[in-house]
């Protein structure tokens, strides 16, 4: 597989570097250890500081500045990062106030940000994101972090930039993250860098319903089919755990993983609109795109954040990122 | 090659419904004939109107809305919108002021946009988009319109927010224009769905060097190489036909075509941005990402317009559509 690099082991800085200087008026980055970091850190607030491996951009890179991170922690290609990394990053950003650490829920992600709390000497909460019901709840890992990660960065970066304190921004953080729910469905897999081939090979008639950002085995390999039937199955999947109500709002976002066009991505959210609104759940937000990706996996998928009044202004609220922007 | 389709003649109006059901504080879409149209056109304006094949999205759907379209036409996919759509757009939202189309250098497109600038009775005028530099500039058929249609839209968009007149909007479209150029490279063809497989095949070494949004055929078939070295060659074939000068101000566009990843967008960016400060060009403004695609093609375009002040001060000036957004 053809990619735009030079060398596996330089791709991740020389991404970085352009990164740096196409939104130089936003971040800056760090290459030893590596972070990227709002240029203007709002004074007094909490730190939100994010990260996870690389591969799935524009998560979390593209998610630090105004209203959302103040600092993300790149690890190589699916790869978690490293406690110095998310030391460095508090170093720089971090106040008196704390930090609160958004993490994916991936063994080596949740490990690493835990031994940097507890090296850091300001006070720190975690919240866990663990969205992708395509594992049951009571797995021994439990679920994976996946496109819900958005929603949670953004909604609790705007109340951080409100000055809220680490407790009240870990609790809603939390309860972010358990309104949320998410499943994915690859039609291919990936090609990672590092291997050259495909992470995995899918025949011409099957889709992995319930697969991972970093192309994670689902919930089954199953037959490929029309995109009704497809998105219905997320749908109703995602509608069983979550159990929105009638006249529950909720804000419906349709991830692509990568290799999927914006026209099957509306597609897809145009499907999933139409089941809720049948169900009588009130699609009142709305996000469509690729956010958090794949590398180049062909597939998408669906997140429902059930909403309340606070969680509708805080996503609201303005936001100058690389990725996010609006009210900026 | 597997889609989240129901059947290739729905797949459009599926997906512009989901775009519309999306997008309902932004815009309207008309299903027979195919527009979308700005909700709120602000009065007094002339009206600004593209459109062109689908597949390339967000452009032309994603561009339209406050400082930038006030409708656009999408034709089905790699194919051109008939003359009918813009007179229906065109009555929509058009004023006294006039009509000024925005076309790329497409046959199809051409021939539409004409018959229906010619069946209107309102003033139009037309800026024709032919900033793809693979073919010499002596073409018989002209140089084709790609992804510095994006530069030309928001420019002109912003131009046309403040009340400025069609001839006055033709102008500044025609400069921003003829100071734009672009180069593309494909890594791979692209998966029309009514064709099944992929529009084109390349060998594992190969790529196409000069390639069109609809996998037309470039300047030759080249061997694969290191980022910098494709990247390099892209620039050189760009400096040379644009000549920018030692401290002259530029955009500098990296555009992805729609499987490419966005680690590997920034690191072309970032080789770019070397070649072209190592010139002492200015770089002062940029944008990164998938704005103009061909469908699931792998590869990117790199796009470079020469800056003026008023170029820049209407670059930055607010912006609020789908794909781009900022100032509001």
């Amino acid at each position: 597989m053809k990619k735009f690099i030079n060398h596996v082991d330089t791709l991740l800085d020389e991404s970085l570097r352009g990164f740096a200087k196409a939104h130089a008026d936003l971040v800056e980055v760090s290459f030893n250890p590596r972070f990227v970091r709002r240029r203007a850190v709002t004074p007094g607030k909490v730190a939100l500081i994010s990260g996870g491996g690389a591969g799935h951009e524009p998560l979390h890179t593209g998610f630090v500045g105004k209203g959302m991170l103040d600092a993300a922690c790149p690890g190589q290609i699916f790869t978690s990062p490293t406690p110095d990394q998310m030391l460095a990053a508090a170093g720089a950003v971090a106040g008196d106030q704390g930090v609160l650490f958004i993490v994916k829920n991936y063994a080596g992600d949740v490990m690493n940000f835990e031994m940097a709390a507890e090296m850091l000497d300001c006070p720190t909460r975690t919240v866990l994101v663990q969205d992708d019901i395509a594992l049951p709840k009571e797995h021994d890992i439990g679920r994976r972090g996946v496109a819900g990660t958005t929603i949670v960065e953004k909604i609790v970066g705007a109340a951080a930039e409100e000055g809220r304190s680490l407790d009240d921004l870990k609790a809603l953080g939390d309860r972010v993250a358990e309104n949320t729910a998410s499943i994915g469905v690859a039609l291919s897999g990936c090609h990672v860098p590092a291997l050259g081939g495909p992470t995995f090979e899918l025949p011409p008639d099957k889709i992995e319903f319930g697969v991972g950002i970093h192309g994670e085995h689902g919930r089954e390999i199953t037959e490929f089919a029309s995109a009704t039937e497809i998105v219905k199955r997320m749908a109703e999947a995602i509608d069983e755990e979550l159990q929105p109500k009638r006249g529950d709002r909720v804000l419906l976002h349709v991830n692509g993983l990568g290799a999927t066009t914006l026209m099957e991505l509306y597609l897809v959210y145009e499907v999933a609109h139409e089941f809720w609104c049948q169900e009588g759940v009130e699609i009142t937000r709305s996000l469509v795109g690729n956010y958090t990706t794949a590398l180049d996996m062909a597939g998408c998928s669906i997140t429902l954040t059930r909403l309340d009044d606070e969680m509708i202004r805080l996503w609201d609220a303005p936001v100058h990122t690389a990725a996010l922007r609006w009210g900026c």
